[in-house]
């Protein structure tokens, strides 16, 4: 499996992305418009209004994709470049990829789909699960795995979404259960299935430096200022939407100084460990989801980002490490302790949510929990469907065992299938490495003169 | 004073963070709720503009405290994750610690504090105090120390502002008196009572690096961008809130080039100084904020901006070395030079404008100075309130005297306290250096044999 | 011409700039205003509905000039100051100065120029081309070169975009003809005859290094994300501009993972090359800009973005080496790949569609190449104005031999201009380097015993 750089294989990414690109032209050449154009006033006072609420929550999204959540991974101090751009490259993938999905399965209307904003917006939103995903396995998969492991991602989660919000009706407006849960468990099914029962030691390159930690800092920064962007952007406008911002920013406040409690407490020296804040402050913003625009009190969105973050700084401290000596399971990026753990408390407080509210505030508003735009459709009708405010809690349950058991085999599966030799997996000593990938520079500079172009290549970047 | 890093003690932070967090959790279960959501179609549509409305602007300032602020401060090449974090964490702290204050205060109605986006807003802002008057010291206090003071300077800021906005009748419409000068003259008070008549020699570890000095850059480009929305957010809709906008723009961008005039002047070579760069430039966005939305015309904003840009730069250029050495006051990032001087400045010319605006303009709009949304809360009635315009100018600069004064005597009593040995203030030799606060993953990898953990550290943080 | 460090004149920068400061403060209180508020409450609730349908958009530009481009121009290691710097003090002084003559050209109405956002976005826009044209020359050039060479382009392209828009009617509603077009050619001819015959060889400062290549690969990123905001930001708001915001992310989406195929095919080694990434992810939106409002299917969109980004990778591949060799032509950041190739395949896409959009949608809705709004100027009535879809099609292709002819001419005589001994272009030794026009603290430091202050800052430069 050491395949020495020199013979590394390198024609199967543009191959397979060729490809598809042109045959994304021709899906869309042959099927997809824009909706006509209407002449009248107050139709195009409309989709103006439409383009203002919308648009301002997308490019944040975009910033937190692109920007922030790239920063966030290049913590791996030699792998800058392919953490940024891999992130980048599987973005717009995925979001093609879902796109055409889409468009075949649900929005199949006389022969044309009709391409809006909105359904960008959701396309973009199945990508986030591969992003997600990929952070089990960062730096030990070629890029021509990851793009396999997003063909496979997009149509289960697809199908996953359909049958938790479509088919059980499960209120869940920021992603926590369909997106993060999701793909926390199909990440670490690819990761268990791709590297098996191998214990990965620790890698040379695999150390932050603090010049690589500043930066995945600033990345976790910018992802705390938008996310509230993300949760809310589904939401029905008005109250709905206030109340999901509200919640957010509440849930992210009490998860940044709560991780800074729980960092400093459990490292032994009492020092902050910088792994912890980078997740730690954003693990709120994924345990709210499911509840953000429920009818809760305000202490319950700080209730949650307060238990979220200890969940996911104690994760760091004792359960990866668990995971990783018991199970062999590599979890590079500990994305179990930032989407596993927090989505599940999530979920959890959503079925005691749905149980509670109506208690309390019955009379007065009927319909407390406003479903989401774009994602509930038509399941409740009344207060809380057939079942009450019991078969919604049941629900959601159900929609969390569907979320993560059906992730992790479909992960297994999919981490199975990245094993084909000629996917290209990096040898284990160019893991970590942009110079596997990228012309790096400097390299053209100062070949050794009796060292081979790798050990060159290695030597240099050591001085750097 | 010079407790080894072994020693230092380490558990008050999570104690103290700990604690606050739970009484908030407290504080919001009795007390804070969220608005009814109402049935009605219109005020659904009437929240949702509110939304749309607010919410982008929101999100600009916070990209600002976050990522903008937390970037300018890293210009300490060993203090870059201290810089960022404690940052975050005050921002996080003071903001609720505003929520808190300002509920028991101001907006207890029948038992229950109603939570919504502006009043996130305004807590923001009572949050930015505490994170310009920490520019003071920065490097040489402790978390400890920090979060104590923002639990002193927050409440003295809702006094303040309650004495000068709604008492005198103010019209501060950006926050340069309410705001960027009681955050100056705390945050001296404080370094001059916590430092007392200690010169404080050069510190090696306080010359930025070319890199660290960048990523400030950076930082003052973000805030540069945003500063709009900061002073903008709490206009009147319409007019108003599109001439404070304007002004702003043209104020920061006479900044900017004045800046490069000045600097270039006045170093001795004609070099640029990065210094001046990262604070001239911002220069004028302090200095607007009290006149953003008045009826002054366009080449007044562009005045200003170049006007408070010289000042910042012969503040940084001859009154802070001047301070230094003839009060032995630190004033570590400069906080006088780009809030101070511009601030008064702008007060200054709020006095002018309120005196000449209304001459040249009178017959045909009566409401030339337009009172800030959530500010100026019903002082004015008619045309200047009771005083007229001399009255108004009369206010604008007893605001002025209030905010400098009562800060800068509250800052010193703050900064008295500050010096409990509890507070755990870090030994002169582990001053600006992150490793005495976070895991620094470096030193895991290579303890000299002989060297205490220690030197070792600091030894190693050379080589970076 | 290799003028010594320490006899390099430096008082021209500030002489030049502080006059310009001052006529515009002069010119701003002869003839500039805002518009008068009025008391209507529907005009308020209007300007305030201006402010928010705009002000997103504009702040979004803001970031992509500010940050992105600065960004993107750090990838010369020593040059990050000073790229940064240039392009935020080119920014400021070019939107002024194209506020002032676009004041004393277009909006004189009875001696008063009104000011607004709409006109400052304008003035923005202008900017643009100077901060595009500067990348041909980008590290060899003075600031004082740089400002001289702002100050010719902006009347040049005002009157470029005014013979363009105005009397050919050519539709452009994302700047490609009118900006990306006109400006690559301008900075070709500056730096054509700015440098004449000299094949300059590579300097050695001018080879990024990892950690400069990744500051502007994350500019790069912040550029692609907001992108769609400056070609939708003067469509028609509704329809159009939805459109426009789509065919742009489309486009976006598929030059990205088009700049991955072809920079992995075009390298020996199948690695991918960072300035193609830096690059080519962006040529898709140069090239939509034309035609994002227009009638086309969205695959025409994504065909765009594919083949700019190959024509982008192919340029840099190719034509820059060989437009080197043969004609001497130094084209520091590429321009020409990015906006020059893709541009002109822009504007031949427009041609093609103004020529084949009315027969396919023709019966239903006439407007179908909606004009933009500020843009195209009442020129167009009913379909086509007076020559029909053959004679828009000719405006298209006449708008681009102007902008590219003229713009070319223009730039030749400018970088004849720029070579006045007086505006002091850097020595050789000294070009890529920020210890010219920069304090650089370290110098301080460590000057060595018996070097020159310049040997002794270069050489501290190595060592970092």
């Amino acid at each position: 499996m050491a395949v020495p750089p020199s013979t590394y294989p390198r024609r199967l990414l543009p191959l397979f992305l060729g490809l598809f690109q042109a045959a994304l032209l021709v899906f869309f050449a042959l099927f997809v418009t824009y909706d006509e154009p209407s002449a009248q006033a107050e139709d195009t006072s409309l989709v103006a209004n439409q383009v203002y609420s919308t648009f301002p929550f997308f490019q944040d999204i975009q910033v937190m994709l692109v920007v922030g959540l790239g920063l966030l991974l290049t913590f791996l101090p030699r792998y800058g470049f392919s953490a940024l751009t891999h992130n980048f490259l599987l973005l717009n993938f995925s979001m093609q990829w879902a796109l055409v999905l889409q468009g075949l399965l649900q929005h199949f209307h006389h022969g044309q789909i009709h391409l809006d904003l909105h359904k960008l917006l959701i396309s973009e939103f199945a990508a986030v699960t591969v992003l997600i995903s990929v952070g089990a396995i960062l730096g030990r998969a070629s890029p021509c795995q990851l793009l396999v492991m997003a063909t496979c991602e997009i149509p289960i989660y697809l199908a996953s979404e359909w049958v938790i919000v479509t088919r059980l009706g499960v209120l869940d407006v920021g992603g926590t259960i369909t997106i993060h849960i999701f793909s926390c468990y199909f990440g670490l099914g690819v990761s268990k299935a791709l590297f098996r029962a191998t214990q990965q030691p620790l890698h040379p390159k695999e150390t932050p430096t603090p010049s690589s930690d500043l930066m995945s800092l600033v990345g976790t920064l910018i992802l705390w200022v938008f996310w509230p962007s993300f949760v809310a952007v589904l939401c029905q406008p008005g109250d709905a939407q206030h109340r999901a911002i509200l919640n957010t920013l509440l849930a992210m406040s009490a998860s940044a100084i709560t991780t800074v409690v729980a960092s400093s407490l459990l490292e032994r020296d009492g020092k902050l460990s910088l792994g912890h804040l980078q997740n730690g402050s954003l693990a709120g913003g994924v345990a709210i989801g499911v509840v953000a625009d429920m009818a809760m009190p305000p202490v319950a969105a700080l209730a949650l980002g307060s238990l979220s973050a200890v969940l996911c700084v104690l994760g760091f401290r004792f359960l990866t490490p668990l995971l990783g000596r018991k199970l062999t399971l590599l979890d590079q990026c500990g994305i179990h302790n930032l989407h596993g753990l927090p989505g599940i408390l999530g979920a959890a407080a959503s079925v005691l949510a749905v149980l509670v509210a109506p208690k309390d505030t019955s009379g007065s508003q009927p319909p407390q929990l406003s479903p989401a735009g774009g994602n509930a459709s038509g399941v409740l009708e009344g207060q809380w469907g057939p079942g009450g405010a019991g078969g919604q809690a049941l629900c959601q349950a159900a929609g969390l065992a569907v979320a993560a058991g059906g992730s992790l085999l479909a992960g297994l599966l999919t981490g199975a299938a990245l094993r084909l030799p000629c996917l290209a997996r990096p040898p284990e000593r160019l893991c970590f490495d942009d110079s596997l990938y990228f012309k790096i520079q400097d390299q053209a500079e100062s070949p050794g003169p009796d060292s081979s172009a790798e050990e060159g290549a290695l030597a240099l970047k050591e001085q750097v």
